[in-house]
This record gives C-alpha cells, sequence and structure tokens, in this order.
C-alpha cells in the first residue's frame, strides 16, 4: 500500500504562505523539509481561493495579490529543496517511543519525521453558504461565486456582494471601478473589517461609486436557471420589506466552514476546533508536535499571515532544539542586525 | 524651549523597520503615529549601517537590501501620514494620571500620546572596535570600515574581514566575486552565522575563492599613516605566531555595543539592556508602554526583523485596547484569510 517511504528532519502538514516560510526558515537553519497539502499545488487558501486579491498587510510589500506572495515565499523556499507532497492528506500522524514521528497519507505515502510542524490553516475548508433556495441553479455558471478567482470575469457586470466581513468589504473595494455596478448588502451599518478598509467603503458609497443595501439580507434569486443566467438576487429587511436588484453575479462572503479532519484524532489539546500551542515555542501538548498560522490559537493570538511567519520561526527554532537536545544554538542571530555576538 | 507641541494616539520611538510597520498596523486600525528617531532618517540600522547589505530573511523577499526593505516599509506607511520627528531622541517619557503620555525630545518637541510603542532597536549604537593601536590612522581614509556602506568600493580591493558572527559571514560571501583578494580572519573554526550561510563560506573556501585565516586575532595594521593608505593586517594565534596580510580594507565585524541611553530611566523592566516584555500583548511592565524589535525580549525570543513585524502588530492590537478599553474588538480578522466571521 505504501507509495513511497521518507525520512526528513521535518514533516510540515499544510503548503500555505506560512507553511513555505516554515520550509525556508528550516533551511536556514539546515534542516531538510517534506511538505503534504491536500489540494494539488502549494499556496493554501492564497492560490486556490484569492489568487488575484490584493492583500496589503504583507510588510515591505504594500500590495501583493495571493499568488504572487505564494510565488515569492515558494521561490525563497526552493534553494532548500523541500519535498512536496501534494494531492494527499495526512490521514495518521504517531509518536514512536524514539521520539520521532510516522505520518501516513491518503495515498499512502509514509514519511518518517524527526519533528512536525502543522501549518494546516482552517484545516479542510468551504464556504458558509447563505440560507436561501437555488443557490446551486447559479453556482455552475458563476452567476453565484464564493470566491473570486478572476477579476476580470466582473468587468462591466452587475454584482451584488453580501456580507461584512473583510471580504465583503475588500472586494467591494476592489471591483468598483471594474463592475459596472456594486452593490453591497448588509444586516447591520456596522462592518467587521479593517478600520481603513470600511473607511474607504463609506467614501466611495458617499460618492455614489458603490450603493450600499443596508439593513437587508439575501432572500432570493430570479433568472434562468436553465442557463444559469441571474438576473436579480432579492434582498429583504427583517419586517419583510423586499428589493429586487438587478445583477449578473451574487458573490456572498459568509466566512468559510473549517473542518480539522483527521487532525482531530491526533491526540492534540483542541480549543474550539483551533490547536492549542505556549506561544513562546508553537509547541502542542504533544512535545516534537508544532502548531502555526491560523490553525493554532493562543491567549491574544492575531490571526495575520504575518504572525504566522514568526510563529513559522519559532515552531522551527523550538523543533531545531527538540531534534539536537544535546546542542547549544545561537538563538539571537539575524542576518540584519549586524550584532553578531562574536 | 518647546520647539513644538503634539498631540497623537500612538507614539513610536524608532523609525527602524519594526517601528515603521508599527505605523501602518496603527493605521490599518485607524490610530495615528507620531515617530521619533535620533537619526536623521528613518530606517534605522538598516539605513545608516547596511543599506546595501542582502537581507534573506524577510518573508516573501528572497532577497532585499536594506534600503530597499527600508523604502518598501515607508511606502506602506506612507497613507497613513505619519509625522517623523527625526534628528532628536526622546529624552523624557513621562506617564500622566489621566493614563495618557509625554513625551519631550532633545530639541525641544512635546508629544501628548495615548500610547507609546517603543522600537529602539539597539538604542544608540556604535560599533565594538577590536583591541589594537592605529585604527583611528586608517578610519577617516576607509583603509578600517565597521560598516560597508558602498559595496562597490571594494572592486579590485584585497580586504581582510575579520569576525565570527553573521556580519563577517555574509560580507564575506557578498565581497568575494567582487574583491580580488577576501581573507576571513577568526579565532576559531565555529562561526556563530546561520547554518547555509556558513555552509556557503566553507565551500567558497574550499574552492579556494576565500581565504579562511584561523586561528588568528587581529594584532596591528601597517600602511602610510599619512594618507590612511593601509597596506597590511598583521594577525596573531595566541600562541604569538604572527602573518602580515596584504590588504587595502580592513572590516572587523565584532558586533554594535548597545546604550539604552534615556530609556534606562523611564522606570521600565529591563533585562540586561533590553526591554522585558509580555510576549502576548508585547505590553512592559508600565501599561500603555510597548517594546517591539530588538529592544523587547521575553522567553524564547528571536532577534528577527520578521519577528518585529509580528510584535509590532501585537503591540498596536494592544495599544487600541489601551486607548479604547471599553469597546469590544475583532482580534481575529485579516485582510487575507477570508474568515471574516460574519
Amino acid at each position: 500500500m505504501s507509495e513511497a517511504s521518507h525520512s526528513t528532519d521535518i514533516a510540515i502538514i499544510g503548503a500555505g504562505p506560512v507553511g513555505l516560510f516554515a520550509v525556508f526558515e528550516a533551511g536556514m537553519l539546515g534542516l531538510n523539509t517534506h511538505v503534504i497539502d491536500a489540494l494539488d499545488m502549494v499556496g493554501g487558501q492564497c492560490s486556490a481561493l484569492y489568487p488575484e486579491k490584493p492583500i496589503f498587510d504583507i510588510p515591505a510589500h504594500p500590495q501583493i495579490t495571493g499568488q504572487d506572495l505564494i510565488d515569492q515565499l515558494a521561490k525563497q523556499a526552493a534553494p532548500f529543496e523541500p519535498t512536496y507532497h501534494l494531492g494527499q492528506q495526512v490521514t495518521k500522524l504517531e509518536k514512536r517511543d524514539d521520539g520521532r514521528f510516522t505520518l501516513e497519507t491518503s495515498v499512502g505515502t509514509v514519511i518518517d519525521a524527526g519533528a512536525v510542524v502543522i501549518a494546516a490553516g482552517c484545516g479542510a475548508f468551504g464556504p458558509n453558504k447563505p440560507p436561501m433556495d437555488g443557490l446551486d441553479d447559479f453556482e455552475g455558471s458563476g452567476g453565484v461565486q464564493y470566491y473570486v478567482k478572476r477579476r476580470a470575469d466582473f468587468a462591466g457586470k452587475k454584482v451584488v456582494i453580501a456580507g461584512g466581513g473583510d471580504s465583503a468589504v475588500d472586494w467591494a473595494l476592489s471591483l468598483h471601478d471594474i463592475a459596472e455596478k456594486v452593490y453591497v448588502v448588509h444586516r447591520r451599518p456596522k462592518f467587521r473589517a479593517a478600520p481603513d478598509s470600511s473607511a474607504k467603503l463609506t467614501a466611495l458609497a458617499e460618492a455614489g461609486k458603490i450603493e450600499m443595501v443596508i439593513p437587508y439580507q439575501l432572500k432570493g434569486l430570479k433568472g434562468d436557471t436553465a442557463s444559469g443566467k441571474l438576473s436579480h438576487v432579492t434582498v429583504a429587511t427583517l419586517k419583510g420589506e423586499e428589493l429586487d436588484l438587478e445583477a449578473d453575479h451574487l458573490l456572498p462572503f459568509f466566512g468559510l466552514a473549517m473542518e480539522l479532519g483527521p487532525i482531530a484524532d491526533w491526540g492534540l489539546n483542541l480549543e474550539r476546533n483551533h490547536i492549542g500551542v505556549k506561544q513562546a515555542t508553537m509547541e502542542t501538548s504533544v512535545s516534537g508536535i508544532y502548531a502555526i498560522g491560523d490553525i493554532a490559537t493562543y491567549d491574544h493570538k492575531l490571526k495575520l499571515i504575518l504572525s504566522g511567519f514568526a510563529e513559522g520561526a519559532s515552531a522551527i527554532h523550538s523543533a531545531r532544539s527538540y531534534l539536537f537536545p544535546d546542542k547549544e544554538f545561537h538563538f539571537e542571530y539575524s542576518t540584519t542586525t549586524g550584532v553578531p555576538a562574536e
């Protein structure tokens, strides 16, 4: 059954941005890595869900798209020659008596690893769909989309965006100057988005560039179900007042449903679908297993990609100490501070 | 005496990379900032000491020079219109009874701030000089340099690099293909540098591209003291065996001496010239004052710029809670995860 058997210093579960940066950090410390991801490409959500979405909070990248971010991280990791096992899920993770780990994947790959770093993001993920009928009549045609894969598809189109979080706000900001019309449907005036982005949305709404449909919720869809061509999105207030918005596309952004999948069975300390870690070392409740990025949680955790990068550096340093407990390390170097502590 | 009086949400002490990113983070949360730095430009050590040094561990930048890093961070911060007070040191920091802070600088600027983030790097810094005579005869001419400001100055030159840390190793790697000759003088075979960089150095030495002078220490300088033209660097073993290395330049990299300066008098909990903080919030022993980057310390601290970025995000979120204790914040958004938790 075993497709192949491998041995490595560190197995990294998840090839999203945080997993890729952990590959680089491991390489800098002279440790080799094998990386496993359920998707058949590296990049995680950035590549699969938001390849063209501009991201503004990666340090020293005033603006970068999801795919460009991944391309840069993969390029940075490449010199260390990680081995990628893509299109497969880690189904089994066991700690052996010698302190090392055995991983098995859904296609039978077996990996012997000295330490394990879980960078699995949201685990298996899918969109939360709004509670309304007929969605599937318009999904295949692109009339209803839960992720924007190609911004250009919305050129000259009438677009209804629903939701009150960052995705809704960011896509409204991004699409308003390419689409013919952008509606933002939200059940209340307050948005749970970065304050600066919310302020930009308000300004565009006041300038008449985006039409806010508040306080409304999604109610129904009208169009040609045979061809999947959407014509209107019906929205309603809590009192039942209805509006029909002319629309070529509906983009509902109600977050992602997250499923840990097999990770839930590995004996780790779980807190509400996340893996609890000590912030100082990113170690889970099992020594030698670390969790970083969105899947990891601790007091005052921020779910930011940039925080995941720093968590990756911490986890890899901790993993090195786990792998080589007798060695003394020089923890404080930086390639940049110029304080080499000779 | 007061040159000007200002009021702001957050005063950031230090305009190095970590301070600049904190400006951006504050801006994203709708908070304005005033930034004070002793140098007369932004960028801290990156701009002042290593503008052309390639940095390899900034996430999603496979390689970037110190100055390019600063330029990108300044550009990212610019839309939030921070006010910079450059060429002045914060000499006084006092917490008032209303919980806000008064800062005074060496040129009399007075700032009223709701919270304070200290991103002062190594504080006031200067190079550790090797214990040998005659250094000052060759410093003015560039014969002896403690920082490389222009890599091009070493084209076709014979260069002696001394030291065993990242700076020594990285500059040996960088200069060997432009200089006529590169010696690396170190007192022992082991280097305290990133393992990958050390491995590259060893490979270049084995290939005859760099000459390792081990175990030797700096002993003296020969040359024309009138013109400052260096001709030889004398090195010696502990047993007194001497060698004269032909040299146009000596680059001693023995780290930086760090002085906290006035920061030491602000009543903060200090640990060996660093400011102790709680890692979860980056708060110092005084509520409302945060420390981030190289100057901050906690258990398992890594002195990496990328860690400083994440610390900045934490500190700014904490500062916002300090400024608006009654508001509930949505701590878990990210512009990128697509989990807006509507």
